[in-house]
Formats: structure tokens, C-alpha cells, sequence
């Protein structure tokens, strides 16, 4: 539904800020506002990694402190206060770290998969420690996450955890089975972003929900909430792939064409571009390397094209219906933090 | 405690069998007993494999139907039915399919990990999809035996299960962490077993128990049970592999020596052997490849040594201590089929 061309699409007002309460319109007010809950939710990331192998203890304290950004504890964080929880509890602080665990876990599965050169700008595990130790600390993260979340002693948790789980897994089964594959639609691909990173998201958001006893229409809004942010989120790490500068993201330009990797902008510059454009990018796919010209090539293409203006300006779309959503709730300052963490994770510093 | 000499042990009497009701004396007789129950499992396992995904479900049913003999979801059946279980309700089944799932997990996981040449005589699926679908199979199906689990609705089924799987990714670590490992004791191989096989089986059998309304005390002496018949089943697997013939097992003779696995009988030949001997050994794991030559001599100097003897007598020391465990429940014919299937696992025909 977000795919034909954005002059057709109904204007989404940006949500305005500076209702009562503290005004928080960057993302840095954001962080400020919810220190103290996010360090809790470190300080329980860094407790609960606690196994009796210390290799594990290792290679998980190394990714999940390697510079995230804890975008999902603290969308679950807001999600929970939103929903009206003040009590400085632990059930939301353990939940948002048995979440990001689960975050590190397929971090780790990706390094493998990927074999990414960079992740956040540092050496991969996998470089460090081999395949095995980061396939199987993937493993322990995960499987302590549900353990985390088990101890909660709240089926509903468990249940959207697990299914939230299996989609991402779906997702990147996807993904993989569309490797290289020009034939994929805009449809297939936003439906792989849906499944491998907005799932996580909205679980998140939702959990939020569920931990502060939310309605179910609430809890309904916050998991539609996440999984908009989830795909405009993905869809513009795909799309600054192309054109971020690779100091502030850590990662390689071009690095998904490399890997057959069909993401948004490519699809745009295909079906938009001559035939000479396209045998150029079939030849790059084909032969899973782009030599510095043909890259160069390929991304003058997609400015000249229009790609990187399409596919940014679908995710801003979701971001749009995204802020929409948080209409359903009363004007609150966790109401303006969770619009500024959207309008955050399309922006290029994360 | 097991690690004395046989002959200082004490000696636990086979059980009796032949009491009333059906006497299930061989393997057989159990997987006819129970053909029913196992039915209901198998098609559960398949109906389940459901993704949008032809992908994973291409790859989950391969290695779901390549020759497992399901003792995990029988152990579960065979609890339930002891513990009282005789409603033909879908709950046994269910949580005997998500076991399985888990245990398929494993089996893909530990196919990337062991690059393993052959697995139940079968290709690896790696060798046929791919590292990269054969670890994301492995997530999915991880994820969906949560997904069924949960959907149970018993916090007790979801915190057994997922406390087992921390425990097996903790052993397959700990297994990695020992690789090619000369100094290790036999105390930290058993740990090895104990958490990368038994914690699954010792899982399976309490499951039994809990989804029949078994007491505290029935549950802690199934999962006894089904720890002690775990610890026996990996010893006496980790043994043959320096005994079996290729044909019956389909594994590669020796195999565990060349991966630098550190076995039991190998532990027991490295400290029984002359200097000579244990130079062999530490060259062979050095090299990370044994020639036929070395391995013969290898094998040679286990059956001298009397290694593959005590490394069985350990594993049928663990099924005698689960069998006396079974004492704990009245005589009938699910008590004789547990005795049975404890037999059945250190015997060469699984």
C-alpha cells in the first residue's frame, strides 16, 4: 500500500511537540529523559550474562556492548510508561533486556550469515572467536532470553516473544531464498523487512504494553506503532547503504549489492532504469562483487533515478502512519519520545 | 562419582521383567506398544512444518525424516502415560513434536558446527542448502517448538523447556571450549554430556510427568531418569564411535578424533597408556586428521588398554542407576518400556 509514488499518498502532519511536560524533540532529549531506565536495563544486560562457560560470557558481553544503541529496550521502556507503569519494578527493566539479548543473538547469526566485514564499525564475532563459538553464544542468548522472560511467569509474554521469535526466523529464511533474485517485488521485500526487523519491534512496543496492563487496544496501537517503525527502520538502513558515509554507520557501502542482497532503492532503480542500467546491476549480482567503478556507477544511477528519494520516502511513510498511530494516546511526553525515537531511526546517526 | 573403577561400584540387578500386563522386554516390543502414540507424534512433527517458507519447510522436513527414532518424544509419552496420562489429548503429542523440534534444532546447529561428513548415513543437510539455511532452519525450529509450547499455556512446560535449551547451549560451548583439550577430566567431559545430551531427555521425561498432573516427586524422578539414560546414551555413542561398524550407525569411524573431541574413552587411554601412546594421540589431535594407519593403532591400543571396556561399563552404570530410579514408581508396563528404552540407548542398534 505504500508503494506507488509518495505524490500520491495522503499528508501525514508531523506531530507537534511541546505539549505539556517536558518537551522532547531530539533524540538526545530522549536519551537524557530515560537514563535511569536505561541504565537499569544495562546493568541487568551485563547481571544476567552469567553462564558458567566463560567463552559465552565473552563473546555475549562483547556484542551486547559493542555500541548499540538499545533502540528496542527503550521503545519498550516508553511503551511501558505510555501505558500508565511508574513503578520502578523489574518485570519491564528484565523484559527490555531479555530483548535485547534476543537483538544480540541475531546480530550473531547474521555476522555468520553474512559474513559481515564490519559490524558497528568493529571486528565481527566470527573473526574473533570462529563460526561455532558465535553460532552457539547465539544460541545461549537467545534460549536466555526465554528463560528471563519465562521467570515473569506471564504467558502472554512468552507467547509474543516466541512468535515474534519465529517470524524473524521466517524473515531470514526470505531473505536468503531471495538472494540475488531480480524477479522480487517491492511487496516481497517490504514483507521481509516486516518478518526479519519490524517483528522485534512491535513486540517490543507491544510488551510495553502487556507489562504495564494495557488494554488490548492499546496494546494493539503500540505493536502496530513498532512494526511501522520496525519497517521504515529497515527500509532506510537498506537504503543509506547506498549513500551513508561509511565512518558514521560502520558498514561498507554497497555491501548488501555484494551480497545479492535486493533491497528497495535497487528494486526502484530497476524497474525505472534503461537496459543498459540493469544488465549492470545483473552483472554485479551474477558475479556477487562490484568492482569501485561499477559501484560508483550503480549509485550515480540511483541518484539520477530517483531511488534513494523513493525508497526514503517510503520509509518516511511509515514513520508518518507510524506517528499517526500514537494518536490513539492521550498527549503525554512519552507520547513526543516515541514519536522522536521514529523520526530518529530513519535519520542517518544511528 | 562414577569414575572409579567398575568393580567398586555397586551392583543394581537388572530389572525384572514379565510382571502384569504386556512384558516389553525388547526395543521392538516398546515401539510396538506405543505405535499409536508415536503415529499421533510423527504427524504432528509434519503438520507443524507449516511456513510461508517452502524453504524451511523443505529443510525442517528433510532432517525431521531422515531416520530419527524419536526417543525423545517417546520418553515424553511414556512418562505421561506412567505418571497416569491415558486421555488421547493432544497435549502429550504436541509437547512431544516441540521436543523434537528442539532436538532437530540441535541436529542442524551441530551440522554447521562438526562440518559433520555424514549424519545418520545421510548427506549433512549443510552439504545440500547451504550453512546459511541450515542454521536458520535450526532457529526456526527452535522457535516454533516455543511457539507450540507456549500455546500449551503452562508456565512449567514453557520454563522446563526453556531451561533445558540454556543448558544445552551451555554444553555444546563448553564442548567448544574443551576442543582438542588434553587436560580435560573426566568430570568435565560427564559435565559436557550432561548439559549438551541429557538436559533435553531429562526434560522429556519430566515434561511427561507435568502434563499428566504427576507429583513434585514423580517429576524429579523422571528427570533423574531421563538424566542418568542421557549421560549413558552420549557415553556409550561418544565409545562406539571408536567400535561401531560405518554401516549401522552411519557415522565415520574415528570421527570424534579428528574434530579434536575429547571422549571418555580416549580420556581413559590417555591416562592409562604408555608416554608412546599418548604421543600418538596428541599428535593425531594436533593435526586435526589421523591417517588409517594412526587410527587403527589407536583403536588397537583402546581395546589393549581396556578403554571402550570402561568407558561402557561408565554408560551402563548411569542406565543401572536409572533403572533403580524407576523403583520409585509401581511396577507396570510403562515401567518395564522405560527400562527397555534405558537398554535400548547404550546398545549399537540405535
Amino acid at each position: 500500500m505504500f508503494l506507488t509514488s509518495p505524490a500520491s499518498l495522503p499528508y501525514y502532519p508531523r506531530m507537534q511537540i511541546g505539549r505539556p511536560g517536558a518537551a522532547l524533540i531530539t533524540m538526545q532529549d530522549v536519551w537524557d529523559y530515560y537514563r535511569a531506565d536505561l541504565q537499569g536495563v544495562d546493568l541487568q544486560i551485563q547481571k544476567h550474562v552469567d553462564s558458567d562457560v566463560p567463552l559465552i560470557n565473552q563473546v555475549a558481553l562483547y556484542i551486547l556492548t559493542s555500541g548499540g544503541k538499545r533502540i528496542r529496550p527503550l521503545l519498550l521502556m516508553i511503551s511501558a510508561r505510555l501505558s500508565g507503569y511508574d513503578a520502578p519494578g523489574d518485570q519491564a527493566v528484565m523484559l527490555a533486556s531479555a530483548v535485547e539479548y534476543i537483538h544480540a543473538a541475531t546480530l550473531l547469526h547474521d555476522d555468520v550469515l553474512d559474513e559481515a566485514a564490519l559490524r558497528r564499525g568493529k571486528n565481527p564475532a566470527h573473526a574473533l572467536w570462529g563460526n561455532r563459538a558465535t553460532i552457539l553464544v547465539g544460541d545461549y542468548l537467545y534460549t536466555k532470553a526465554v528463560c528471563l522472560a519465562v521467570q515473569l511467569g506471564l504467558l502472554e509474554v512468552d507467547s509474543i516473544l516466541a512468535h515474534a521469535c519465529r517470524i524473524m526466523a521466517e524473515g531470514e529464511a526470505l531473505q536468503l531464498l531471495h538472494c540475488g533474485d531480480l524477479t522480487l517485488t517491492d511487496e516481497d521485500y517490504l514483507k521481509i523487512v516486516e518478518c526479519k526487523t519490524a517483528a522485534l519491534l512491535s513486540a517490543a512496543c507491544r510488551l510495553g504494553g502487556v507489562i504495564s496492563g494495557a488494554s488490548w487496544e492499546e496494546k494493539e496501537a503500540l505493536a502496530r506503532f513498532g512494526r511501522d517503525l520496525g519497517i521504515a527502520y529497515q527500509v532506510a538502513d537498506d537504503t543509506l547503504d547506498y549513500v551513508a558515509d561509511q565512518g558514521r554507520l560502520g558498514k561498507a557501502l554497497g555491501k548488501d549489492l555484494s551480497e545479492g542482497k535486493i533491497t528497495l532503492p535497487l528494486l526502484h532503480l530497476l524497474r525505472t532504469a534503461g537496459a543498459a542500467e540493469r544488465k549492470l546491476v545483473e552483472t554485479v549480482i551474477r558475479e556477487g562483487h562490484a568492482t569501485p567503478d561499477q559501484l560508483r556507477e550503480i549509485l550515480d544511477f540511483m541518484q539520477e533515478y530517483g531511488s534513494i528519494v523513493y525508497a526514503m520516502s517510503v520509509a518516511r511513510q511509515h514513520i508518518a502512519v507510524a506517528q499517526q498511530t500514537l494518536e490513539e494516546f492521550e498527549p503525554s511526553t512519552h507520547r513526543e519520545a516515541l514519536s522522536a525515537v521514529a523520526e530518529y531511526v530513519i535519520s542517518r546517526d544511528h
